[in-house]
């Protein structure tokens, strides 16, 4: 499939351009073209010729990379709203690991497909998901067209090592919108034996690894209790991290942790909505880019957030991180959307779908400027971190394919089946 | 007009109901008829006759009161993503001031204009809004049909008590739409002269009074090295809330205040998004909230916030609570919801506008509930809250008028000439 995308103002998210005029082409799955129109006027007959399936005119609209939702359990949809207001042990104990245990793949596949269609709404064109069966997350991204990393989600419960390790050689292999990454829930959910399975696991396929990390105090006291160490020092004595990889939420972390985890590489996605609406705490974004840390952006799963909608979290990421630091210059604008876009690329390994480029994929997003929130148009990065919002969401394409355009969406399925059809499994699971 | 809203989920805000399917009819601007599908069967041949002007479908959707923005200075729209990243009192002096001085009273309706329409997309029905000429923003409200509460805005450099004075005698009556209410910017912009003359309008109109107090820590230091007390003590010992009113911000607030101001019957508007971007504080809410406080909702201005978009600001109200308070069961979505709608009403004293029932103004919103992000719906209010956003609303209507309805604008000006306008001002004001 063949498209231009036309008459557009262009942010590529390289860092040294600036938002220009002009055209995106794709062939297939990956940008083919990307120019200025002076470019493209200039060049003329020298532009070889492609026959066109769509031609989209942007009405001078931005284009930009999609966002990457570096952190979440899609399939946490059914719990959305039904149990909020809760301190997040309490919230996993009561009312998360209970009903999910009762969660069929079926059921997996389809909450998975509406989460991916709120996704499409807010410009998100690939997500870092765990979940406990990756399978059917894989094939619902896969139905629906959204670029998926699937996380290693080992526990004392649920998945195992070896379970890890074979879903790593098959779910590499899978499809070309899915891979996968080792990774655990969190060190308080892994006895120690498990952890050194795991550990060998890592060590056996020199392969980054991801899991929760530091997401609240009493987690943080829990493992010095357990093993006189935080959990970042703990885990890398284990040699976790020897490949890279990133923790989620990092909202607690010691000067040693930090200075011991950026040496290895690790990423750490922040996840503002979910540790204020939990009351965790705020993470510290600018003490981590101080450091050079890698920073990506989740939304974490909407049973905790409860939206996905990478507009909330970039706001928050800058907003909180000035209440946090008592210092209104923290975090601006230009760096959060980094994050949001570049950041979650790297923190993913995803590295054809950071910035807008020939031969990058073609996840793009198109952003209306002709609504009130963005106008007047005095600085336009800003005015989608700080007044920007999922309204603002014209076309959402993954890998050369339009996801969502206009309102309608292109994902396999009728919206009022999906929500037909997760209302019923709410009803039967949650009664 | 005579406007029948059918086929509708409806949550009224009246504290015992339950939401319910049924209908609205409206005749002119107020709400002639509110009633259960049920109820409009029963009752049958004995409801009198309407002659429809507009029928609406409106598709198992929620219709409830539109939001009220209980603080705004809605024309700083032309500073939006100008002057960001920058502590308070920097940004007030050094990007706010200067540049508001330049503004003819032609720019203050055309930037109003541009926020009223911001307000329409994100189902705002009311504003408080206090800005330099009120005489422009009540035109701009008038024109474009929102309903807007204007503020005095008294202080060293604009407006005087006499200006407000005769703004209250005069605005008072100026149009259905517009109320006008004694205010004047803060404690720290004004001399003690100024105060007492202000104080002395207070008395001759015996009417509640607004300002902006207690947002900074700085402020706060400033009147207890002036004056001794702290504001709200100051404020008091003056006799300015001898008659209710208001404080926008209310951020640092000493029990002491808490109890004075709570016997006086003044409200508190929480703008918890520009308390945060400036780096300002998280207001106490649960305290307000457990002493009896009548708690509002703002966006403050677009220079500081920088959208105007109540759904951020309902989630941030709950979610600094919980963060604040260290504590996830902090203000519930019931109470938040309260706050947006009837809360800024009392605030407003717009006694008409709080909730949906016969002989009230029709001051309506349409909610979408057919989008990933209000699916499944485990709890519709906690849905609209947590998960919701300015693009659910399908339709805002003020006083019986539509003035936005699947994205169409009914303001009495074509959007793009709004938006050329006003980049037309940023241009010639901010170069």
């Amino acid at each position: 499939m063949n498209i231009r995308l036309y008459n557009a103002r262009i942010l590529t998210m390289e860092s040294d351009k600036d938002i220009f005029r002009g055209e995106v082409w794709i062939k297939n799955e990956r940008i083919a073209y990307i120019g200025t129109n002076e470019d493209i006027l200039d060049a003329g007959p020298a532009i070889p010729h492609i026959k066109w399936d769509f031609e989209i005119d942007c009405g001078d609209n931005l284009l930009m990379p999609g966002f990457k939702n570096a952190h979440t359990h899609s399939a946490m949809t059914f719990l959305r709203s039904y149990a909020d207001d809760m301190p997040l042990d309490e919230w996993l104990n009561n009312k998360v690991f209970p009903y999910e245990a009762k969660l069929s793949s079926g059921d997996i596949y389809e909450l998975t497909r509406l989460a991916v269609m709120e996704y499409v709404t807010s410009g998100v064109t690939s997500i870092f998901d765990m979940y406990i069966n990756l399978d059917a997350v894989a094939e619902a991204c896969r139905d629906t067209g959204m670029r998926c990393v699937l996380c290693g989600n080992v526990n004392d419960h649920t998945s195992s090592p070896e379970k890890m390790a074979e879903e790593f050689e098959r779910l590499n292999e899978f499809n070309p919108l899915i891979s996968y990454k080792l990774g655990m829930h969190a060190e308080y959910t892994c006895s120690k034996k498990l952890l050194d399975r795991i550990s060998k696991v890592v060590h056996k396929y020199k392969a980054p690894f991801y899991c929760h990390m530091s997401e609240t105090k009493k987690e943080v006291e829990g493992c010095k209790e357990r093993y006189g160490m935080t959990p970042g020092m703990f885990l890398d004595s284990l040699g976790m991290f020897d490949y890279g990889g990133g923790i989620f939420h990092g909202v607690y972390l010691t000067e040693e942790e930090m200075d011991v985890l950026e040496k290895k590489d690790v990423s750490v996605v922040t996840n503002p909505g979910s540790n204020i609406k939990l009351a965790s705490g705020i993470a510290p974004v600018t003490e981590l880019v101080t450091k050079g840390f890698n920073v990506a952006i989740g939304t974490d799963g909407p049973a905790s957030n409860n939206a996905l909608d990478m507009f909330r979290e970039m706001y928050l990421v800058s907003t909180l991180s000035k209440i946090r630091d008592n210092d209104a210059v923290s975090i601006g604008a230009d760096k959060v959307l980094g994050m949001a876009t570049i950041g979650g690329a790297r923190a993913l390994e995803l590295k054809d779908a950071d910035i807008l480029d020939t031969g990058k994929f073609a996840d793009i997003i198109l952003l209306d400027m002709h609504t009130p929130n963005m106008q007047p148009e005095n600085n336009i990065v800003k005015n989608i971190v700080y007044s920007g919002s999922k309204s603002n969401v014209l076309m959402t394409m993954v890998g050369g394919k339009i996801l969502y355009h206009n309102g309608v969406y292109n994902i396999g399925e009728r919206p009022e089946i999906v929500y037909e059809n997760c209302n019923k499994i709410c009803e039967r699971i949650l009664g």
